[in-house]
């Protein structure tokens, strides 16, 4: 997706592909339960220097998400061109999470388990997980006795301080491939589309594993 | 959809494409399994003054719901054409909460998970619920340090009595956008199907939430 | 479909209706888990006197059932042409159940939370359940405030026994429009395959939300 | 799928058969949440003498797998065709069950019940459960009075050292149709692709169940 305009748009064709890519992958997090209503915002990286990504159109329904309801922002987070309308009031997090982690996607989901184990975990400002072979999904680990740490930072409606925020968990946490975000969601990464989703469904069988084990035994945290 | 008959009654294009999204609207709730059996009843308001709005048939299968399985009524709750059969015994309730509110769009459902909780805090005439994000798709919430109050009312047979209480209790309680009636299901409304159908989804995501949750921690009703 | 051909086996095209019915029902069933592996078997009576009824075939995957994999059986519960194959080994119950009750179809599925839940209350015979508005899809109850006892039988291997006992059972629970087999899972009907569905997807909320609850509060036994 | 070419490997059309029936199984499992992310692994014998068997390629998608990610490999567990690249790394496991039970079909899931129960019952070395009609869909089980035990080994990166653990926990338990990886998952097997996929459904069932059952009881290990 290196082919420029002279404007330094992407050309048309590879914001075309990549704009279906992600809308399939978004319709098939849909059909799971993990976005409902207008919960969830997802984005995909096209440029990098300087940086343009598609994401998701503010307050979109997942359900019934087209290629329009995708907006081209800059490194900036405003839509490079006003007729397209703004994007999801989370792009400062979008934004700071592909530049800190060099990730090609980002992608957010609302679910239940997430939800929940977020809320468990929240004091201890993330939850330490491992000797589960799916841990193995995610980029970087190698054996089932690795463990990885899911960061959890408070939420903020104020998107950029929460996004400063996350930057500095990210510092810290440079083997994280997902956080959460405490009564929100998960954030999960990747180096393009399909390690990303990846990611995502990983961490979401992870915090469902998290989830059902609360009422069994205390848990490792 | 302001096209009137002479008659009063909304030109057929407008009852066909409403029909047709509401139609669209309930056999998606049927596939998650929120209106198993016969259980739940559907609503689109078609023209305000008078009132006259689409209902689902009594006693119909949502799982095999067509056009054919709408009744047009007026405010009353009564068919306007009578040849059209029946509309559901909780029609009452439709028109009600319609008239109370301003809705375009009445949606009740039938989860496990609103069961359970409608009977769990049935005591206390409702539950409150805050510090999450998916409570920012509910109209008028802005944060989600806000909380929101889903009233709970008792389950009366004698729908017109029910309806009574509901709207005195819509008018306690005039920034919810969703009540339960104990052991029965949700009531969500919205200002369009679209917003109505939003509305049905966070509530059924946090009546979700509300339920797992109560195994593990008293829950701050 | 009382066509009958001069044999006495109905006409081809009822035969063929009847199967396309069942068989469009047996997927939507195994579509939500509730007939995995050769779990599950199901019934649709085509004539009374004497009694004809289409019985799925021993063994079958209900995932890829075809009308080919139905068997009509007499009275007696065996095939009325031999060339069909033997049907389920449960056939005495279909028609033990079809021939005390007066049904049209009987519908037997294997979820999770009925195993769970008759396995529970096993040793009290049955349970009971009301104050769900849930209840008012079964055939006969006209309010919340009604409960119904679903009876548990003990599982045999013999099941010609165990149709003598599901007999006596429904004698004295005549209100009862399903019954669980311990361990094994529930046998709905009704007087037609649109009731008997109703009647299992009826039953089934109730068994999940049952089981759900157990964790929470002493069930009501 | 006996015919062969002269250089021994099985004829194409053999091969695209069991291709076919294979990624079928897999997309099954996969819309049932039973291989997320690159989780899971599968196997189908095309020749015994000497073995030779098609096997998922390492690392690949199983919500969008297709022939083209299905490896042919022998007794060794190489790639028959170098240009193939490789399979799954749980490769040793698969030959060495197939070699053992003499199974044509080798099926590897990963679901959250499964590995939440393969810890809990890990330090007993597996568990039995018996008293369930769902264990006659095991071959060789006449009575839902029987018992099986469920074998679990505890999870090797190593996975040549792995599978020499699993054929001495097989030979030890002959009658299993099933084990579990501790942490990791559910291997089973069957005659043929048919009986193993079933042989899947009636494990996850168990697992499911004996999952959901722990919260209420000391679950008879």
């Amino acid at each position: 997706m290196r082919a420029r305009t002279s404007q330094g748009r992407p050309a048309d064709a590879a914001v075309a592909r990549g704009a279906e890519a992600l809308v399939d992958c978004i319709q098939r997090f849909h059909a799971r339960g993990l976005c409902d209503g207008t919960g969830g915002n997802f984005s995909l990286v096209l440029e990098r220097e300087p940086l343009q990504m598609l994401v998701t159109r503010s307050g979109s329904d997942k359900g019934r998400l087209g290629a329009r309801d995708l907006v081209l922002v800059g490194a900036d987070g405003r839509p490079c061109d006003l007729a397209d309308g703004a994007p999801s009031n989370e792009t400062p997090l979008h934004v700071a999470i592909a530049q800190a982690t060099g990730a090609g996607a980002v992608l957010h989901t609302h679910s239940v388990w997430g939800t929940l184990v977020s809320e468990h975990f929240r004091s201890a400002g993330g939850f330490r997980i491992g000797g589960y072979e799916m841990i193995k999904g995610l980029a970087g680990v190698r054996s089932h006795e690795d463990a990885v740490f899911v960061p959890i930072v408070a939420n903020l409606q104020d998107r950029v301080a929460l996004a400063t925020i996350v930057v500095g968990v990210l510092e810290a946490h440079r083997a994280a491939r997902g956080l959460l975000v405490a009564g929100h969601g998960l954030y999960a990464w990747g180096r393009d589309l399909d390690e990303a989703r990846r990611h995502v469904e990983v961490h979401e069988f992870l915090l469902q594993l998290a989830g059902r084990r609360l009422p069994l035994v205390r848990f490792e945290g």
